[in-house]
C-alpha cells in the first residue's frame, strides 16, 4: 500500500518525528533559542475549506484527475520554511483547480492541449520538494492553474548495460528508480536530501546536487538526453556519450524549472555499484584551516565522493561532533579498484593544513561504524522532517546556500554569516544559530550552505523570515556568489536570479521559451517574466 | 619576429615538410595510393588577384584594419580538406573585403558598430583552423564581409593562483597562453591539435576536443564565465566554480559558432603542472577488443588522461606501430600523487580483454622515451602540415569524427567505414586507406575518429570529396551518431546537424540569435540559418 504523503509539509505521514522526539528535539534547542510555549499542531484533511475549482477536466482526462481539498492543498506549495508556515496557518493561497496525473506521455500531451484549450496555466510537478516557490502558482495571473504531476511515469523503461545507461520516465523517485536499477548491478547514485520525495525529472529541471561532493556534483553530467513534451510539440535529444554540435540542447533544458516543457523521459548515465569504500573524519580548530583542506582535495585529482565540512555548530546540531571542532568529512569509493591509497593522501592533506586525522578502516565493525560520518549521513536524510518540527515549535528554520570561488571563499563566508546574524537582530529573532557546512567542493571553489535557527514571532514570522531572506541574497549575490547552488531559483530566488544572470541571457531565455510556450502556459514567472 | 602564417595551408612558412620529407612522405604513400605526377606548387603572394574590396574602414578603424591580399586571402577560408584544395586551385570565394584586427574590446565593439552601420556581415577570426567552414562567408548573401580577426587580444589579464583560474584574453593562442601560464606554475592543459594556430575564443566557440581523452573531453568544463560582444551589447557571465541559478548561461556561448556574440575574455579553471605521470601501451589483436579495454578503463574511475586506440592502419600511418596490431595508448598525469597504481590497475583491466601491455616507467631514459606513445604525439602535432603536403601530391585527405554510445558501438565503427570504402569506390578514389582511432571515451561511449587516404581526380577532386563527406555523414547521422565530437558544425555540417538536433532547439537557437543579433551580422549560415 502507497505510503500518505503529508500534505502540510514534509515526506510521509508515517515518517516525522514521534512526540517523544518532538520533546526531545524542544530541549536540546531550549538552551539556545526560545520556543514556542505550544507547538502548532498541523492541519488536518477535514479543517481545508478550499474554494471551489474553476475548471473542470474533460472525460478523456477526469480518471486521473482530482479536484479534491487534500489533492489541491498537497500541490499548493512546494515545501520551503514559508510554504510550511502558510500550511500552519490554513492559508491556501491558490492552490492549483485540479491536479493532473497523467500516466503516460500522451496523458501529459492531452493536459497541456486541455490548458491551452481553456487558457490555463500548468505547473510541472515531481515530488513537490521545491523549496524555492517553483511549484506554486503565479501571484497576478488569474488563470486557472492546473498542477501536472508526473508521478505516476515511474518506471526504467529500459537498460544499457554496455554503456551503463537507462531510459527512465520523469517521475520516478529515487528509491523506486534505485529499486528498479539494482537488479542490474547499477545506479545512479543521486542522493539529493529530498532523495524519497523527489523525482528524475524535477532534479533535471532544476539542476539538483547529488551524492558526490566533487566532479559529478550536479545531475547535470549523467543526463545522456532529455524528451520533454511542449505545448509547441515534443523536444527531444540524441543519446550521446559526447558532442561538439553546437550548443548543447540538453543544458538548455537542465535548470529550465519547468517554464520550457514537462521532462517525460531521460537517458542517464549510471554507475556501478561501489565495492570500495574508505572514509575518514579531520577536526580542524578554524573553519577557514579546514576550507584550505577540502581546497587542497578538490585541487588534488583526487576526485572523493564525499568532501563536506561541517562548521562546529552545524557539526553539534548534526550530532556530528561536540561543537568544539570543525570536521571534515571525507570519503572515496570504487567499483573497481581500492581507494585506501586515495584516503591516505587526502589524510595528508589535511594533516598539512592542521586537521587532526581518523581514518575509517572498510570491515571495522561495531560501534566504529557510528561515526561522525554516518551520523551526519542519516541525520542529513532526517533534516527536513526535524525543519518541519522546529517550524511547529515556532522556530525560524532556514537554509541559504551558493557558491563562490576560493579567492574570495573565507571574507564572503565571514560576511554572508555576519549578514544573517545581522537581520535576524535587526527583525528580533534572537538569539539564533547560523551555522554553515561546505556541501560541494570544486577545484576552483566551493559551495556553502548555511543554516538558520531563529525564534519566531508567532504572528509575523513570515515577515521576519522574509527580509532575512532578502539581505542575505542581496549580500549573496553582491559578494559574487551565485543566488543558488543547488536549490534552484522557483519564485523565491528571483530578485537575485535577476541580478547575477546576463541580462542578453534572460532575454534569450524569454525567446527561447516564446518558441515552446507561446502562450506562457508552463510555470509562468518562474525564472523569468514571460 | 612573428612567424609568418601560411595564408593557403596550416600553419606557418616555416614548419612545413621540408622537400626530403616530402619525398619520403610519398615514397611512403605510393605502395598503397595512387599520387600525382608532379605535386602541386603552392600559391605565392604575387599571384594573388582578389577583387577589390567594396567597403573601406573608417579612419577610427584603418589603423588595424587590413585589405590587402594576402590578409584577405588568409581569412579567406579555414583549412579544411577543401580550403587547401580551393588555395591550391587559386580559388578565392567570397574573400573578406576588410580584416579588421582589434586591438581590444573597444575595438571589437568598434567593428560591429561599423559593420552595422553598413550592413555588413562579421565572421569572427580566432586561428583560423577551422575544419568544418567555419569562418568563411555566406553564399547567397551579398553583403560586405568584415573577418574580425582577435588575434591581438592575446593577453593573460589576471591569475588567481587561490582558485587555480585566470581572465584570459579570447585571440591568445595555445602556445602563448601557456607560456604566460608557466610562471605562475599553472598550465590549461587543453591540446588540440590545432594547438598551435587556434585562440582560446575559438575553443570555445568550438567546443574544442582536447588533452584529456577521459573526464574533461572538452574545453566546456574549463570555463568558469564568459565575456562576449554581441551587436545588441555586452554579454557577460558571473564567475562561479558551480551553480544551479537556472540554465547555465556558458552552455550557451559553448558551440554558439560565432552566431551569438563575439567571445572577447573568458575566465578559466586551470591546472597545476603534472609532476607524476605513467603511461603504457597496449596491444590487441582485434579493434573490438581494443575498444571493449577501452571502456572498461573508461568505466573504471580511473580517468587516464591518455585512452587513446588507433587501429592497426592507423598505428602503422603515424608510425606509432607496425600495422599487425590495433595500440591503446594508456596515460595517467598528476601534480599531487604518483599514478602507478592506476597505471597498473589499467593495465590489469587491458590484459583481462586480450591485451599485451608494456608499461613505461617515468625516468627510463634513452630510446624508451620515443615509445609509441611520443610518437604519436608528435605525429598528431605535425598531422596537419603532413595533410598538406599530402594535399599537393593530390590526395584526398579527410578525416570525420563523432560519437557513440558502447551499445552500438562495434556495428557503427564498421558501417562507417564500409560506408567511407563504398564511397571512396564509388567516386573512383580508389584504393584507399580507411583508418580509425578513439580521441575521447567516455563511460557511457567513445568518439572515433576516421582518417581517409585516397587518391583524387586532377580536377574534381572537390565533387568526389563532397560525395564521400555527404555519404559518411549522413551515415554518422543515421546511425545514431553526432555529426561532430570535437571539429563543430560550421558550414560544411549543417546538413547532418540539422538532422541531428531537435528542431524545436533549432528554432529556439534563432530566437536566442535575434535577441542579440536582429541585423543576422555575426556568422550567419553557421549553425542555423537566421
Amino acid at each position: 500500500m502507497d505510503r500518505i504523503r503529508r500534505f502540510w509539509g514534509w515526506g510521509f505521514e508515517d515518517a516525522g518525528l514521534s512526540h517523544a522526539e518532538e520533546r526531545a528535539l524542544a530541549k536540546r534547542i531550549q538552551p539556545f533559542i526560545d520556543i514556542a510555549p505550544h507547538p502548532i499542531i498541523p492541519p488536518t484533511p477535514d479543517e481545508l475549506h478550499l474554494p471551489a475549482p474553476r475548471i473542470t477536466p474533460p472525460d478523456s482526462l477526469d480518471p486521473w484527475c482530482q479536484s479534491d481539498d487534500v489533492a489541491r492543498a498537497g500541490h499548493t506549495y512546494g515545501k520551503s520554511f514559508r510554504d510550511v508556515v502558510r500550511a500552519l496557518e490554513r492559508r491556501w493561497e491558490r492552490p492549483p483547480d485540479v491536479v493532473a496525473s497523467p500516466v503516460d506521455e500522451d496523458g501529459v500531451i492531452a493536459v497541456l492541449d486541455w490548458a491551452s484549450r481553456i487558457d490555463a496555466v500548468v505547473i510541472p510537478y515531481g515530488g513537490g520538494s521545491s523549496v524555492v516557490g517553483g511549484v506554486e502558482a503565479p501571484a497576478n495571473d488569474d488563470r486557472p492553474v492546473i498542477s501536472c504531476d508526473l508521478g505516476r511515469l515511474d518506471r526504467v523503461l529500459e537498460v544499457d548495460s554496455v554503456s551503463r545507461a537507462a531510459l527512465i520516465q520523469a517521475g520516478v523517485y529515487g528509491p523506486s528508480l534505485e529499486a528498479q536499477l539494482r537488479p542490474h548491478g547499477l545506479t545512479l547514485r543521486h542522493y539529493p536530501q529530498s532523495f524519497e520525495v523527489s523525482s528524475l525529472g524535477g532534479w533535471i529541471a532544476t539542476r539538483a546536487g547529488g551524492h558526490y561532493a566533487t566532479l559529478h556534483t550536479h545531475i547535470d553530467d549523467f543526463v545522456e538526453s532529455v524528451r520533454a513534451v511542449t505545448p509547441a510539440g515534443l523536444w527531444e535529444s540524441r543519446r550521446l556519450p559526447g558532442s561538439g554540435a553546437g550548443p548543447s540542447p540538453d543544458r538548455l533544458l537542465l535548470g529550465s524549472e519547468g517554464i520550457l516543457g514537462v521532462i517525460t523521459e531521460a537517458w542517464m548515465r549510471l554507475q556501478d555499484r561501489p565495492r570500495f569504500r574508505a572514509s575518514g573524519v579531520a577536526r580542524f580548530a578554524t573553519f577557514a584551516e579546514g576550507a584550505r583542506s577540502a581546497r587542497a582535495l578538490a585541487q588534488s585529482g583526487l576526485w572523493p565522493s564525499n568532501c563536506r565540512l561541517l562548521d562546529a555548530g552545524e557539526a553539534m546540531m548534526t550530532g556530528a561532533g561536540s561543537g568544539e571542532a570543525h570536521l571534515l568529512l571525507i570519503g572515496f569509493e570504487s567499483a573497481d579498484h581500492p581507494v585506501d591509497l586515495a584516503m591516505a593522501r587526502a589524510a595528508e592533506l589535511a594533516r598539512d593544513h592542521g586537521g587532526i586525522v581518523e581514518i575509517r578502516r572498510d570491515g571495522d565493525g561495531g560501534q566504529e561504524h557510528l561515526d561522525a560520518s554516518d551520523q551526519w549521513r542519516s541525520s542529513f536524510l532526517r533534516a527536513p522532517y526535524i525543519r518541519d518540527s522546529l517550524v511547529c515549535l515556532g522556530l525560524i528554520s532556514e537554509t541559504f546556500e551558493t557558491a563562490i570561488t576560493w579567492d574570495r571563499f573565507d571574507s564572503f563566508v565571514d560576511d554572508i554569516r555576519a549578514c544573517a546574524e545581522n537581520a535576524l537582530r535587526a527583525v528580533g529573532a534572537w538569539p539564533a544559530l547560523v551555522s554553515c557546512r561546505l556541501t560541494h567542493v570544486y577545484p576552483d571553489g566551493a559551495a556553502p550552505y548555511f543554516t538558520i535557527l531563529a525564534p519566531g514571532q508567532s504572528s509575523g514570522r513570515l515577515a521576519q523570515w522574509q527580509e532575512v531572506k532578502a539581505e542575505v541574497m542581496g549580500a549573496i549575490v553582491a559578494g559574487g556568489g551565485t543566488v543558488t547552488h543547488h536549490h534552484a531559483v522557483g519564485r523565491d530566488h528571483r530578485p537575485g536570479y535577476d541580478l547575477e544572470r546576463p541580462s542578453l541571457f534572460a532575454a534569450q531565455l524569454r525567446a527561447a521559451k516564446r518558441v515552446v510556450d507561446p502562450g506562457a502556459m508552463l510555470n509562468p514567472g518562474v525564472l523569468i517574466d514571460p
